[in-house]
């Protein structure tokens, strides 16, 4: 083998010059990478990356790794730096990371960023903004760290009606689910775990409200259906209120509890003028034999369902230093070529899409109701769910003393009509309490 | 989100004029979504792909997707017809298809093929060729149909060190194993299913003994370490010596039995001045936990492991017209994009890699051996295993009647010594039969 694959020398094209904002997590692992590893990455890459600056709000802590004289505390000079040619940005949040990119694409300067917050609430701006120039603003790390998705979703199916996209994208709430389910932990208890590993932060909200999960369901939903959602336009349920009980019941029915950021296409039937689609997370009930049901712990996973492709998921590691920072790296590596090639990367074109109202979604349901353990309660719970047109799927009954538990699964049924029956049921004296409701998604009872 | 997303017309550029090479499953399928979703592709893609003829060898067949007048038998002069712009080749096989590409390469035209076979056995020098002539060779679809694996081996992961890939990258094998395992069928009758639904050639040989696999590895180490592997210098076994026994104990013992492709890195310790590379395909034992356990059926995944990025898998449908034609689809519209641009995509540099011997491979081993149930066998057994240096992990006995049968898992040992230790065992009278010799792979027993 090794007689015909003559080694060919890194052609000496100049080095692509690189300032890095923000050194945290990503940017130490990165600026790592980019020193430790400058001659691997140009032999495997065909270019050549050279830190020009790491810009950080302090500049008075030690930085082991960054070299001497690439510190700087003023990020807007060194965006502005004619010896800068890439500028990535890792700062996070909004502002000021939002200007320092701008200012950088107004130098023409392509831009790699990780901040998943102002590409869900600037994104499709930031990206016109880019196109003007002619350069590129990449951001594969923004969501699910080191799982190629954005690119996928951009190239290889860019020709492809995409149907639907469900993501595991939360690696902190699934880490609290998968525990909940496999050690049988209380939710406060998993939450604990996870905060004591570093895997939570202090105030979980973020995460565990659908915050986190939100911001990337709408830029996952911007790419697979080529128009402009926002964080805000993301209806979010996060975990708090999953117990015990339901991932119990979940079990037992075949099926595994999961928080998932959905986008999906609505077929309204016909030649609808506009596309409808549906954004949103909430936690949902997975069939057992689901791809997505074996992503455990930290781990992420991003589920898409084509016309033409079939299923597909892409599975990896969905934050951390160093595998966010490898994403950033392949983003850099083609911003690199491109400038070099005197050609951005593509523009997919935006089009028009309506949002779906949420009451028509349709889907199954998982429905946990404490109520008397008297005769007639049934018949009573009974005639709410037919009185809104919705069909019990299957129903079991668990004795509780002076109680008894009802878990439903109903048949596909409107989001709306679900919604009245719930309402329904909370009005009935027999009903002590409506303890989980959860969708069921990605079974034969879709459909 | 309406109003802000104001619908842009696509670009009223000139269509980019394709031609299309053979019209079987993939063929078709893709002639048949350049057809009637013309609109939909410009939309969502922004390139407007217009088909400019099909070459097929027998023109007399019917063909119902194909409109009038594009159907030729000149597949040579379709691919130099002035008014073609980029050529799709979807005959399969070494000839014609080279001999075709070279000719679309040689008038400057991009290719785009899912030619396992071709790119197996002469990728480096046809990719040499396309650079020379400017221009794209693409063949996501010659490795796992619709999974996107081989632009993020070259793009997202163009600067990661990548350790390891390790691949079920043959559909109908991974539905043998399946049925096998969950069914707890013979080879032979699951084979037979296999056949019956059309997963399986009526001579299956390509498939079960792992020549098609051999194809993939051989492409996914070439990109995966920018060298030039070819098919042939792939060692394999295939899956036709796996019996129920096997796959009965692996699930016993904690594992699924898979076919994988793997391409690894070998660390020799040290600065080598060449680095070495494993390419191989053959069954192993995976540990259930294992993401690639969970592939099932005639589904295909390709797991990644990099320094950086962790652990990486790309899931989805292997095989099949749409799948396959939809990853075609994909780099149809980079080529087309990149045309329109004036700028190829990427070069990766090659580099130089040497094959690490195979007697030098570590890995932890299952072995399935019949012996004569008489005193002392046990001990005689195990001398041939410590002469040999190799290192027993845990062993099982199954008595039956006169014979007994021996389950062994070592710990970690070289290749060449296991083999000698096989060929000690079948020198000893006592030892009846050597049954399933498997590796076992990712899992703590690995290192």
């Amino acid at each position: 083998m090794a007689d015909r694959s003559p080694k060919r020398e890194v052609p000496p094209a100049p080095p692509v010059r690189v300032a890095v904002l923000g050194c945290g997590n990503v940017g130490a692992a990165l600026v790592a990478m980019l020193g430790g590893d400058a001659e691997g990455i140009a032999a495997r890459s065909g270019v050549r990356l050279e830190l020009a600056g790491v810009a950080v709000a302090d500049t008075g802590r030690a930085r082991p790794g960054v070299p001497d004289g690439l510190l700087t505390g003023d990020a807007k000079a060194l965006v502005e730096d004619p010896g800068v040619d890439v500028v990535v940005e890792l700062i996070g949040g909004l502002d000021p990371a939002r200007a320092l990119i701008e200012s950088a694409l107004a130098a023409g300067k392509p831009v790699v960023t990780a901040n998943k917050e102002l590409i869900a609430a600037h994104g499709a701006a930031l990206s016109a903004m880019a196109e003007e120039a002619g350069v590129d603003l990449l951001y594969e790390a923004a969501v699910a760290g080191a799982i190629p998705i954005i690119r996928p979703l951009r190239q290889s199916l860019a020709g492809e009606p995409v149907r639907r996209v469900m993501g595991i994208v939360n690696g902190t709430t699934n880490f609290i689910l998968t525990r909940m389910s496999e050690a049988h932990l209380a939710y406060a208890d998993a939450l604990a775990e996870a905060q004591a590993l570093g895997y939570a932060e202090r105030d979980p909200t973020a995460d565990v409200e659908g915050h986190d999960a939100a911001a990337k369901a709408a830029i996952l939903a911007s790419l697979a259906f080529r128009c402009d959602v926002r964080a805000d336009d993301v209806p979010r349920e996060g975990i708090s209120s999953v117990s015990a009980v339901d991932i119990a019941f979940a079990e037992q029915l075949g099926y595994v509890v999961k928080l998932l950021a959905v986008a999906e296409r609505i077929d309204r039937g016909g030649e609808a003028a506009t596309p409808e689609i549906s954004v949103r997370v909430h936690p949902a009930m997975l069939p057992r034999t689901h791809p997505l049901a074996s992503v455990r712990g930290a781990f992420n996973a991003v589920f898409v369902e084509g016309a033409n492709a079939g299923e597909l998921m892409l599975y990896g590691r969905g934050a951390g230093g160093g595998p966010t920072a490898s994403a950033v790296l392949g983003d850099l590596i083609d911003a690199a070529h491109h400038l070099r090639a005197g050609a951005p990367g593509r523009r997919a074109p935006q089009t028009l899409a309506h949002m779906h109202p949420a009451d028509d979604l349709r889907c199954a349901w998982y429905l946990n109701i404490d109520v008397l353990d008297q005769p007639g309660v049934l018949a009573a719970v009974a005639t709410v769910f037919g009185d809104h047109a919705v069909s019990i799927r299957s129903m079991e009954q668990v004795g509780m003393g002076d109680e008894a538990r009802l878990v439903f699964l109903t048949h596909v049924a409107r989001q709306g009509d679900l919604m009245a029956t719930l309402e329904g049921l909370r009005a009935l004296e027999v009903v002590e309490h409506i303890g989980g409701v959860l969708r069921v998604i990605g079974d034969e009872a879709e459909s």
